[in-house]
């Protein structure tokens, strides 16, 4: 049924490539199939005015997408002069999903600003951009820890997310280019290793969705999520 | 347990006064409680450049907040010469909602422009908005079809929203100001009056949430629904 | 002679509407007929930087209209990403109007910041504006002086404005939408309640106008202007 | 009693340099005193969107100072991303000036752009940019007749303006920055050489004024007036 | 003499990766060393409104970093909403460069996007940005001939580029970022397969430059640039 | 073969009016012929913040044209809202090759903003600008001396420009506006008036360019900027 053949709770091949870049101190090119994107984590001295005095750290996200990583080319947002609503949207959701997998007392005063830039599309580019941002921000914690800027792992869990759908009446998981532009629903889940929910947002595209659907499409994200933290690991190790 | 004494699944008072401005095709004025916000649908003729020809409507729709709507006054997003991320996230939040409410087949080449302005703030702008919104949007195409301009209705069901939460640990619906600031969770909800979801949108504000506590909000949200759809439906009689 | 049968000098009916929206210390709905303004006061501690360690206080104001309060809706400025020319002359109107109102150095390192939106217009949205802002205002000094921040009272003298006009070859007050549209010269007046005048704006839209035309309107002006202090008053007893 | 020695009613000297650019079909450089302003009418086929097919021409004027045509050096409104609300305002003035002056019917579907640059300001900018504009205006009239663009002269009459004020308990003309950094009211009046009103602007800057004080600036306008209407036409000859 | 025990006149390893991202005509990776920059040639139909009608195509080019490509992360340009001038001038140069390596007759009425985008930089960005916009160049010219867009091969001649510098005294080729910040004198030379020059930008950074030393970086880049147009031709053979 | 009858080597007729306005502290007309440039340096105490603390100073510079300096009148940058790439560019320049001229650590901490803004283009006003704007530059020093601001000269040697070409396949100097649009090559050379090369800027519009055409371009362009010190000295003795 799913133009790539896969089963319906099946996502696609996953891989992570650590110290992408070499400037920052968390770089990951990660990749779900044909989507890819580069995540990097910056550490900055300092806090946002609103947390100064306070003892706690921030983590902020921006989220972008190469003219060319769409099938045609999109306009450059820095040469439009603003960021689009959508881009805004994703940037705002990156850096809650990323501050929920933070304890940001332990922090410090420091700000940790994760920059997840599209180089290749084909659906799931925000949850993918979760995914691999919640492995450079571990890298770049752990050189905080080794340059002696923090002393405790401010890590409370990972997080990692995945895109579902109901797509030809059927929920589906890690939905690709083909089957987002035709699917009745799109939800993109956020979780924790701990099985519990950082975000969900779930969007009727045509139909309306029933509380059954709902359902399994969570469970669907659940399980592919489950598959996303083994990765994470492995990629870690 | 709540500020207000409310149970955990009680609403606010909710009041629609239509024709609240004499000038748009359909404007309402909703109250949740403290949180009041001016809904106008104004009828344009033609598309945007996408839809052209194509025999089909739109519905777009932007948010806005008077400087002094909140607690403390904020900058005014003209003056300071953009939107917020929020802003553009709750006017798209608004526009895919009333989308899902309509046939656009049935809308002929016409646009309706919603205009969401919250006068003032007491928690749940982004559902009021939505709530109001669909009252409006139903007096706008009943001017259309007095008009002429439409030959049947292009409504295919009301749609209403409110807000649910996770407050000292236990689901309530319709979060206050109060509430919402101290929350673990918020959840904003859209419903068809058929029973079905347009939209789901959860968020971890220091916790993340179990899927039992999910269900627990979704049965809090569909009972406060299905209370607005009753308060829809005495307002339009 | 004119569309609402009203005489040369009769203004429109007015109402103040104190206390309108309950966060600015000063908020008051002002309707010159079908006219409605939205006008608070927002009181906050310090000064533009301009000002700042000469021990007095400031008063800025913003003006802006609801996209649909005109017959066809306008296009948001928040979204267009600049105020418009005429929004910045009015907004500076009504900023300078309001400070010789007040005696700056009483407010000590204080400004107060008036936002006047119309949520519906049918001509004089700029007098009607400055008008209900002056009561505004009021609330908000006496709010100053309740909490203990001022002890003495900066109003030198209320203000109060109105737009006569040259309709017809008649010089006539309190301009409507209709009159507005196709008088031939509109002017806009703001005097002190000791008969003295702030601002006098006046232009020729299609012809020229004599002195004489000019002293007639000024008159009308005086007699206008000297209704709404009476209205004020009754408003803020 | 003014710093320049001169009397109440005096203005400084005045003059016109035509042609000082060459490629403007109009560019006068006036100089009242100190204050040097460039003023080009340029003229451009084809009317903005609103005016379209109605065989009606149009008049646009925009406003400027360079960075250090002032005391100090004010910043650059093409390097700040916006103009200021003065400037918006002043280039309206001008445009709605100049409109007043030209019948537009006879201009055909062309446009006439005025630009008007300050050069060197020492008070009276805006009024010496409508008393330049005109003349360049009358160049490019001229320009159009001679290449048979028009066939009639669409000039209703020629305007002119000064500036008049409250100084020192006096009422003045044509004030200088010393002079207008002082005032306690400042006032602007465009004319006609028919002897009527165009515009009038006043302002009190520090304490109102009375409807005597306005009678006397009005006299003094005129009388300013009248003087710079001989000097246009002596330039023009 | 050089940080990396570089010769004066040796360039650092170049790679080129073709058909990095799918979705562009023409997209390769290019590595100078540590430099790496995602260059991409997007066809569209069509040119801009100044060629309409002329037979003749077009050649734009956008260049951009990503924020953390450096060393210290840069404000994102779609976030701060305007370019920086060198943004603005390295596109320029770009877009120039490949205008004249193509026929624009010969392109018919399309438009070749030209995207550089930076994801690591050490040094040479502008140049390295050239240097591979020209082989996705030659990819999207195939494709259009492929697809029978076009019939005729509109390549005049590749082009290629590499910068050159004083640094210590001594002229040296292709510069890394070590010695770019160090460097007296950096200069940036395009040139054409066929010997000719295309672009001189030479710029004194500390000490002016003699005559004989901008003939002995001249020599240098010709050398250089030479060695660049070999690694083309092999990666596209 | 030139328009003018110029020989290849001849530049246009120049000439400096210094004082050309009254408040900046140096404020030059510069004339290359037909093109006139106002250039005003203005000091200012205090130093951009990456620079504070370190006892240097700076130099800035921003250029503009007016909108009808040219042929057909462009639009003014800042009502669009932003300053194009072409005037980025060149203010850059103008900043680079002034600071070349002044030792920045004998300024102290003191800003000296350039201004050059156009007043009538007709080729070569980049140039023309950075000669104009180094007498300016001078006169501005003075004043800092005389002031007591400084007390050494910052000045290292003067600077000049001059624009070269390839025209019908000959080498000639000072290209105006008929030559520059229709020249194969046009580069811009700045020197010191100790012979060294401070800015090389050559770009092929049509053309590549040759190794020996670009020695008759530097060798020209060296006769016409010792023309230019010559004329400067006149006009600062």
């Amino acid at each position: 049924m799913r133009p790539s053949g896969r089963t319906p709770g099946q996502i696609r091949p996953i891989t992570f490539t650590r110290q992408f870049t070499t400037h920052a101190e968390g770089s990951v090119l990660i990749e779900f199939g044909d989507t890819k994107v580069i995540c990097t984590a910056s550490v900055e001295e300092g806090v946002p005015r609103f947390l100064k005095g306070q003892g706690k750290g921030w983590v902020t996200a921006e989220y972008g997408m190469l003219p060319r990583s769409t099938h045609t080319r999109m306009r450059r947002e820095a040469a439009s002069g603003k960021q689009s609503g959508r881009t805004l949207e994703i940037s705002r959701l990156i850096a809650r999903s990323l501050r929920a997998a933070v304890d940001l007392s332990a922090l410090g005063e420091n700000t940790i600003n994760i920059d997840c830039d599209v180089i290749q599309a084909d659906g799931g580019t925000r949850t993918a951009s979760i995914t691999g941002a919640c492995v450079a921000l571990v890298d770049a914690l752990n050189y905080m820890r080794n340059k002696g800027i923090i002393n405790t792992n401010p890590l409370k869990h990972m997080i990692a997310a995945v895109s579902v759908g109901i797509y030809k009446g059927q929920a589906i998981s890690d939905l690709e280019y083909l089957e987002d532009s035709a699917a009745d629903t799109d939800m993109n889940v956020v979780m924790t290793e701990t099985g519990k929910l950082i975000e969900v947002q779930g969007t009727a595209e045509e139909e309306p969705f029933s509380f059954d659907e709902m359902q399994e499409m969570l469970q669907l994200a659940k399980q592919g999520i489950n598959e996303l933290f083994d990765e994470q690991k492995a990629a870690l190790s």
